[in-house]
């Protein structure tokens, strides 16, 4: 069985850098995007609808690329639940292929028999503020308070779907291998030796 | 400033002995027992006595060494306080000696205008019986079931105790720069990429 590694994150706390530079140090394969790439394919609804699903982006329309759904709120289900599936697919696919790095999307619960090394990088409001002021999109002039607002509405929806699907808590440490807090750290400074430590635990000593 | 670790650490997760490897991998003090012979010294009261308080060790009699105190129940929470206040001039003392790791007792929060870097760790509950089977004293021989309810008691009081002192909650990942699971891991294997993590976070960026 491949060696997985999967990072769960705040939003704003850098986790998907320190997963990206992290897939580097250890020469290994980064999933990403490319879940909901898959997720879209497979399902054939469009990838901004799976985004808005999985990850909480604003919907916008059409949903599908190329068939007819019904879209009534009463279909939602249904097409959470495809998504859902296809979500699985998707992850367990890329985890047969080879030794990779996995960001979210209810990978360390849907690879529960991979046994991952599990990884929840956290952040305190200011880093998270000031890594998000970094990477804003030119032209977004959101205040510290829309910001902050709109952090914690992230946060808030990935916990609650996190619970939906793995019944379990989003962010509760039993649940990792390893809690990372990133306020004041500079994530590529870290990498090495967390790529060292997960050399340690995952390959030299098995 | 000194550079301060603490390692706050569910019981028989091993943090200890992370804790006394990491001072040794980084060449710097490890204050553990110490803190409880220089709160006994400073307070007159027997160590054993102080244990009781601070790790909710047996109580023993004498309380005192060499000084009358009035031990009746009501008194108790002159003695607890008189504790909290040598334990905290004991911490800070030792940490304005040099570079340092400290085990539990709260040094993290006592310590927080040092910015120390504080780690937690913890590790499922078999990790935790087959960890303290190996510890066990000569003689003792707890079912399993004895066992777990003495680790989930002591666990209970340390939260009870790190609560009412610092008013944070024990083990929640915020107060802390880094959570460690000691689940299947020897923890020897993990001291030389946890130290360099340190270095990199507390002296190479400095």
């Amino acid at each position: 069985m491949h060696k997985i590694i999967t990072i769960g994150r705040e939003f704003g706390s850098g986790g998907r850098e320190l997963g990206k530079r992290l897939s580097e140090a250890l020469g290994i394969a980064y999933y990403d995007n490319e879940i909901i790439t898959g997720i879209a394919q497979k399902s054939g609804l469009a990838e901004e609808y799976v985004k808005s699903i999985v990850e909480r982006k604003p919907i916008t329309y059409p949903i599908t690329t190329g068939r007819t759904l019904n879209t009534s709120i009463g279909h939602q289900f249904e097409l959470n639940m495809m998504i859902y599936e296809q979500q699985n697919n998707v992850i367990k696919e890329l985890a047969s292929k080879s030794d990779c790095v996995m960001i979210g999307r209810c990978s360390d619960y849907i690879l529960r028999e991979h046994k991952p090394f599990n990884i929840f990088v956290y952040a305190n409001m200011d880093s998270r503020l000031q890594r998000c002021r970094l990477k804003a999109p030119e032209g977004e002039h959101l205040s510290d308070t829309e910001m902050k607002s709109m952090i914690l509405s992230v946060d808030k929806y990935r916990a609650r779907y996190y619970k939906s699907i793995t019944g379990q808590e989003w962010g509760e440490k039993h649940n990792y291998n390893l809690c990372i807090n990133t306020s004041n750290v500079v994530v590529k400074d870290v990498v090495l030796p967390i790529s060292k430590l997960l050399k340690a635990v995952l390959y030299e000593n098995k």
